[in-house]
């Protein structure tokens, strides 16, 4: 870590002062700020309890994150885990319980940087697939650090298609064992969390193959290492795989398993069983596994994707305001970068991204939990619908937080190429949540496939259900022109949305319409499909962009008591779907719905709404 | 380095074997692959020689790249120097001249990652801007690495804008010396590189004052390091500005000067001269100062940033057809992601990209070429044209690459994500070229100051003079309707030149007329420009593709004589041309010049291409 030269030291000149120009531009609010914190937080109790864990994770110098960047991978590895060990004890000793706010936020003020972050997803799948006995057995065991346990899943070349995992578990009756066998390269198990150096036990997802019978996949946990020694067990090959473009504190593994051998018990067993003679008992299907995937899509977007955004804006915006660069007018003194109309063109949207995701995450979380409520009911009938918006969003707003935390680095120059600005690693780990959990183009391909089968039975006129929430547009009346005629006319919230509803429905129609013409041209069904995802694609985005503005007109309205808190989020709700239709003009164009003159209408309102974020227009014009 | 536990290690399990399904692939050839090489490289014999030199430096284990990404930031600097010297003890040997071919492959097979790279930087700012004194003193020691040097612009508060530079150097005439001062934090430089660690000496630019008065920014020569044991010289704060997001080979550093006394034989003068009584003489400008910030521009395109896209698109592609995933077919065993409509929408486009590029980057040397000659002759007309379309160009392709990169590395999976890949390196590297060598928005916007100029001088009917040759179709006839009626129409290079050209001619003339409006109704010039900047880039963006488009189908033109490659790279042509089309749909609908039908069919010919290219459709059918 230490380097024979001078280097920039954080530690030393690490100045809370705050820079005057900022200081200028809090003093001109429209809005107080804390209010805003408050909802934000959802509650002013939150906020307070926010702080206050912030504080004691701040002032502890066993978390402090200043020397992250100067670290070699090993050592953040150590450091993650030596913060994970301390984190506990403080949880301990403050009371803080496992599924805490406090946790939460502690957490997110230590960024995520804390090692055996796979223990919890373990004990997850361990509590949603194991046996009344399984589970007493295994948790206490984790709960108390008496295992390090990890869950392997992937595969060196295999991922998204889960039918295609090759990690096989064949039952012996004769020894009453699984033998947990790698056949090939492309088989081993690839990018496990804590399965590099830390993790005793896998659960690992394997072909289940009993009395000569392939069974599908199953879950089965496998020590690894040794308890004494930590040594990798007889049969087992493990280690990390080295180097990424973030996440240098998480030790993702490689395992390969030569006919290791288990006991039959630790095949999870909730729903499957074998018994001692190889018979294979099913005990009913796993819809919570299914369950555990949308609400982990739902989760990620609040605490790991948002958040780094949100960071990213702070970051480039303030520094915006204290970089001063050439002149507006040769009399001048140097402008505040701010003040130029191509940089609030990058920052402003990503802000109005920000928040509109902030309003999404909240109420994708809110129908979770009313469609968990029936689901327990045994009332499976939000599920797709659910599956549909939650695959798509983690999609969308995971690619727009990877584009908007770039633009914002970009925006800040040479210095947001320096690690110490903190911009080069929200974007090098926010692009990896395009890939984690259900590929983007392939989440995005499942939204469309819902969108397909909701417009064919919006058409089927015997059709007597109702259409799902989120796609009742498809039935509503369309208009065929937008009647927008000037700049107020775009910035109603009923305008812009009623306009994203009538082109995602023509994308979905034009892409139906595209599959079924290559059907009936004689492509089959799979090959027809292939040849319309690029479409696919385009109409699912689409209709996403269309729930997520209308997600957050709707939040507006709840603010109706908050009218100042209100008009700057109404603000930033109409940039956020002007700067849609801005980026998408083709679209709007295609059949006439927008004209030329009305695009250019709904840009010379974009382009005032950034004049009004920024204040320079008169604050209280609109 | 070395970790205590099993990594991924690729020094023992590294293969050349070649993977079946590649082999499979490249059996599959509709063109002699040799033949385009050899295009790609300018000849037969420079094909020879890259590949002498590519088995000289790969076979040399001095050279070997294989531990990079196991390295620390300290390692990485020092194997970059030992590099650096063994690589130059090597041209010696072997007689490679300092700007000679073989230099030049040797540095790009180590993907420039060598040390010291900046003595060669300050070694041209002498050589233009210092007398022939100054050069006859300081070349030579630079050549034996006697000193080593280092080029200073850049401060902690001014990139961009130069007069902003805040390092001062004011003529004492009682000891003949210039007290050369960094006033304030700001004023620090920052980010030069070999500064942090290795340089002796730093061109310091710097605020000349003498007899009291400015006289602008000049040139310094700085000994910053002492040449008996490499300590800071009284007065120099140096040291290194920590992590980046790559780079880690390179000492970027800092410096701060507090009033360094440096001789007045260290101003650089063959432009300017301050006497022993302190007059300033000037003696003459320049132009070739200016000259070099074009060719730098120009350069690094070949250099530093296509060849990272072209990398970046030979491992994805590779990649996608030995990855296999799902099935396309129920009965059919799982499918190459390359066969997937998404997966080539990712990896075609950037590959059409590559191509343009390279046909790009060479035109604009032959273009610089030409006008170099003229200039050389007093002969200016050309510079405006010449600066306008490097730094747009610079601009154009460098955000393009970032962008294509990014998009091949995600297109790879969790396997993108892995620096082992070699994907990560290339995106954290190419997207710095946004940044540096002038910073993408600044370039467009000084493209469109030029479009607005040549739009006007076009207007004035008047005007007797031709336009400069990139903008010539701003006289030329323009049809009002694009007149494509099937998917071969949009097939045809001068179809979609023209309608680029449309599209550009329009986007300038809106800008134009939105600034001339904006100054109407009595807005300011500069602060008309501010608030017109956002159009600006449009249409400076549309006209550098049009101009792209324009170069790549000239440059297939010039392949008469060997059709089968002139009919594989067309089709990437014809893809580059109508991608374009495709992401801006709005920009061809928006004044009616293309229909929603004609976009449609233009789509179908869009997604053909992409059959076409990956050799699915019959390859012979266009």
């Amino acid at each position: 870590m230490g380097s024979p030269v001078n280097r920039v030291s954080m530690g030393d000149t690490w100045s809370r002062q705050v820079h005057p120009d900022i200081e200028r531009e809090r003093h001109v609010q429209s809005f107080c700020v804390e209010e805003l914190t408050n909802i934000l937080d959802g509650g002013a109790q939150n906020t307070a309890l926010r702080r206050e864990v912030e504080s004691i994770i701040h002032s502890d110098p066993e978390l402090s994150l200043k020397d992250n960047y100067f670290m070699t991978q090993n050592e953040r590895y150590e450091a993650a885990i030596k913060k994970k060990f301390h984190v506990q004890m403080l949880a301990q000793r403050l009371g803080w319980s496992e599924d805490s706010r406090e946790l939460y936020y502690a957490n997110r003020s230590l960024s995520g940087d804390l090692g055996l972050a796979l223990q919890f997803v373990f004990q997850k799948a361990l509590r949603s697939l194991g046996s009344e006995e399984q589970i007493a057995k295994w948790d206490p065991l984790c709960n108390k650090l008496q295992i390090l346990a990890t869950y392997a899943q992937t595969e060196l070349g295999h991922g998204t298609y889960l039918q295609g995992l090759e990690t096989e578990a064949t039952y012996d009756a004769a020894t009453q064992e699984f033998v947990v066998h790698s056949p090939t390269l492309t088989a081993i198990k690839w990018w496990p969390g804590d399965l590099g150096r830390s993790a005793t036990h896998a659960l690992v997802q394997a072909q289940l193959i009993c009395s000569g019978a392939q069974q599908g996949m199953h879950a089965f946990i496998v020590p690894i290492r040794s308890l004494e020694d930590h040594s990798p067990l007889p049969g087992i090959t493990v280690g990390d795989i080295g180097p990424k473009m973030d996440f240098d504190h998480s030790d993702n593994g490689f395992l390969q398993l030569d006919h290791v051998r288990i006991p039959r018990e630790n095949m999870l067993s909730r729903f499957a069983q074998v018994l001692p003679d190889g018979t294979y008992i099913k005990l009913g299907t796993a819809k919570s596994n299914y369950l555990s995937m949308v609400v982990v899509r739902v989760d990620m977007l609040s605490n790991e994707v948002i958040p780094l955004l949100q960071k990213a804006c702070v970051i480039a915006i303030r520094y915006s305001v204290i970089r001063h660069q050439s002149r507006l007018q040769p009399s001048d003194p140097e402008a505040k970068v701010l003040d130029y109309q191509t940089q609030q063109q990058k920052l402003f949207p990503p802000l109005a991204k920000a928040y509109a995701f902030h309003f999404v995450a909240k109420s994708l979380l809110e129908f979770f939990h009313r469609s968990y409520s029936s689901i327990l009911d045994r009332d499976f009938r939000l599920l797709p619908e659910l599956h549909a918006l939650s695959a798509g969003m983690k999609a969308l707003v995971s690619d727009f937080c990877v584009q908007g935390a770039e633009l914002c680095r970009r925006a800040c120059g040479g210095h947001g190429y320096s690690k110490l600005s903190g911009l080069p690693s929200l974007v090098t780990r926010v692009t990896a949540s395009c890939t984690y959990e259900g590929e983007n183009t392939v989440l995005y391909l499942q939204t469309a496939r819902f969108l397909v089968k909701s417009y064919l039975q919006a058409q089927e006129s015997t059709s007597q259900r109702s259409l799902p929430q989120s796609v009742a547009y498809l039935t509503a009346p369309d208009l065929a022109k937008c009647p927008a005629q000037n700049v107020a006319d775009f910035l109603h919230p009923e305008l812009y949305t009623t306009a994203w509803a009538h082109v995602a429905a023509r994308l979905i129609k034009d892409s139906v319409h595209h599959l079924q013409t290559l059907m009936q041209s004689g492509a089959d069904r799979h090959e027809a499909w292939n040849q319309t995802t690029v479409i696919h694609l385009q109409a699912a985005k689409a209709h996403l962009y269309y729930v997520t503005v209308k997600i957050f007109t709707e939040a507006l309205e709840k603010l109706e008591n908050q009218p100042a808190i209100q008009q700057v989020l109404k603000r930033l709700c109409d940039l956020y779907a002007l700067h849609g239709i801005m980026t998408n003009t083709g679209d709007f164009l295609h059949d006439g719905f927008l004209s030329g003159a009305q695009i250019d209408v709904a840009r010379k309102a974009y382009l005032d709404l950034l004049l009004l974020i920024r204040g320079t227009l008169p604050m209280r014009n609109t």
